[in-house]
């Protein structure tokens, strides 16, 4: 009956008299194909169990009728009541998952006052290892966002003048995005200049741009809902401070020790043992963990490699951040790749890599791609 | 201490031992000025007591650092009680009211383990006694985003050409908007050719224009985060149908007596009584209502001006929605005028007047604007 592949693992995946209940926007969006109009409200429940998928949606949504989907109209929390009567008439489950994350008090009030079912909550890990992993359909559209991302910098880059503010740069960057076929920006689009750029988060402003002073871009487009991330750091003038370049080549350096790692995952040869990041910010060797002869590469030997570079050359302390992050249909996304994370990097994962090291007072230097573990190593899609 | 004179009503209104933990983004917005950048994301809480203001925010948020706040940074889960332990300490309050309709069970459930806090739901209705009504720099808000809308349909209408899909006449208008200083559109534009309009709630699809057909469009603009809302009806071609022109005066004219409904508000003096609708929607007269002698307003009145013109023409059924609701930095504010809503209608609200007639497979007419209540009737904002 159903037709969506990830749909039917997801069911095959739940035990009889349990039911689960999605409230993440992308989690109903992955399994259920559903178009979400407005990211700000309640717009769909996704209710899965072994023989039973029903989608309780607002009136206003359109609904595309996947096979083996029942739909229910009204996503108010009054309706509630007598949807769930109905889905329980088609599924007589008595366990009830809920991810509390995403879940409203009001609904989970409600769900409480049913007699007969257990609510307990969701480890939201266990959608996680499904969504990591992302099919050929996922990949491509994966790789469009990075390829616009790309060419809206690229067709930025001399566009650039001296007295254009932050925002002035925001704005003509998002133009070309929409332009080159992006509907909306992956996240709020990052552009700082000179010292703010040592705020890894700062907001566009007002301030102008003059000649020799770095700019630090970070943005991303979106095809189809799945998410870019890129980041550039680039000198605007002739005469790149001597620090601005010192630390241009730690940081590239660190970006691509990360993506020799990826490409040695699968090896067991190069003599060299991954080390283990201490809270202090120094290094430990050791923990080289293996899987039938061979070591299986883990989010933290990532982080490790750019972090103990980054380290050795004196700017540990400087390195305020994690090397990446899972994307997807959500800009952050499972795995994180700090110091302690052991979840293993697989193929068809899709990850930022951004080392980056920030100079309070003078400026900040991060380079970013979005990158596809392949079999082999790592596919760059910005 | 406090200098926001929104915030200085709300905690003058919340008794000692008593805080309002406030989870609604606009609702936060309204009373911080806490500017959100990702609406996706839990951004900040706001705890409210008689005397301390407690603003809890991610770390990617700018804060502006508004008199009478304190911020505590870090708006995930897992920082919730430490926040609270810090907020309690300078509050001794016991009674915490939450706002069950956006906060999540996640946070509820670390919020019930903290010993000697009362936990209840905030009545909503109480936020809205505030919001309801908008000030002069809402007011001047609340007109931008109107004329905005305004002008961006007239600068649509020459250029609409047959062959022309839904979609495309979407992407122009809210290119226009963008053009014009809207940065986002208030809702997902509605743009209905032919008998797609008969679905008031209809998404643009590729159904390419044709001449001699009719077309609505239901948009808004924005205006620092404050929203517009309009819809028009028009006849593409020479020789509109007779049925659309028939609608188009019926329409219109219930739209017109609301108006004028607004306008005779504080008089007793027509000697006509208000009906009340029934649930089988036909019309009951009584009910007058009156405050020192005479009568107020409320919202089913307005509903009442319109449903009983198109009913007595012969199209009650047919008028399947509110006759408006209201609006300001959400686009469904209260009050809704509903039938049976006995909210007074007071100076300063902001509402939509949006009477329809939809006849499936044919075609579907709505006429709306965004209404400001003023001492002598309504100001048309869109």
């Amino acid at each position: 009956m159903v037709s969506n592949p990830r749909l039917s693992k997801l069911i095959a995946s739940i035990p009889q008299q349990t039911a689960w209940l999605l409230s993440q926007p992308n989690d109903i969006r992955y399994f259920s194909d559903f178009g979400f109009l407005v990211p700000t409200e309640r717009e769909a429940l996704l209710f899965v169990s072994a023989n039973h998928v029903g989608l309780i949606h607002a009136t206003f949504s359109p609904v595309t009728g996947e096979p083996g989907i029942s739909y229910y109209e009204g996503c108010h929390v009054t309706r509630l009541t007598t949807h769930l009567e109905a889905i329980r008439e088609q599924s007589q489950f008595s366990n009830l998952l809920i991810d509390a994350d995403t879940l409203f008090v009001s609904e989970y009030q409600i769900l409480k006052k049913i007699k007969g079912l257990r609510i307990a909550n969701l480890d939201h890990q266990l959608i996680w290892q499904f969504r990591m992993i992302k099919d050929e359909r996922e990949q491509e559209l994966m790789r469009q966002a990075g390829q616009i991302t790309h060419q809206a910098f690229q067709a930025l880059r001399p566009q650039l003048k001296a007295g254009m503010t932050e925002i002035d740069v925001k704005d003509l960057l998002e133009a070309k995005l929409h332009q080159l076929g992006s509907p909306s920006t992956a996240f709020p689009t990052i552009v700082a200049f000179g010292e703010h750029s040592a705020l890894p988060h700062h907001q566009p402003t007002n301030k102008p741009l003059e000649t020799e002073m770095s700019i630090l871009i970070d943005f991303g487009a979106t095809s189809d809902g799945y998410c870019a991330d890129m980041t550039r750091t680039i000198w605007f003038g002739k005469k790149p401070a001597a620090s601005f370049l010192e630390i241009e080549s730690i940081v590239k350096a660190a970006y691509q020790a990360v993506i020799e790692r990826m490409e040695m995952k699968n090896e067991d040869g190069d003599g060299e043992r991954d080390g283990s990041l201490q809270k202090n910010g120094s290094v430990k060797g050791g923990d080289v963990e293996r899987r039938g002869g061979r070591r299986q590469l883990q989010a933290k030997h990532l982080d490790y490699a750019a972090r103990s570079l980054i380290t050795k050359r004196g700017f540990g302390h400087e390195f305020i951040h994690t090397t990446g992050h899972g994307l997807g249909l959500d800009i952050h996304e499972q795995p994180s790749l700090n110091w302690k994370n052991t979840d293993p990097i697989l193929p068809g994962m899709t990850l930022t890599v951004e080392p980056g090291i920030y100079l309070e007072g003078e400026f900040g230097y991060r380079y970013e791609n979005t990158i596809l573990i392949t079999e082999d190593g790592g596919e760059r899609l910005s």
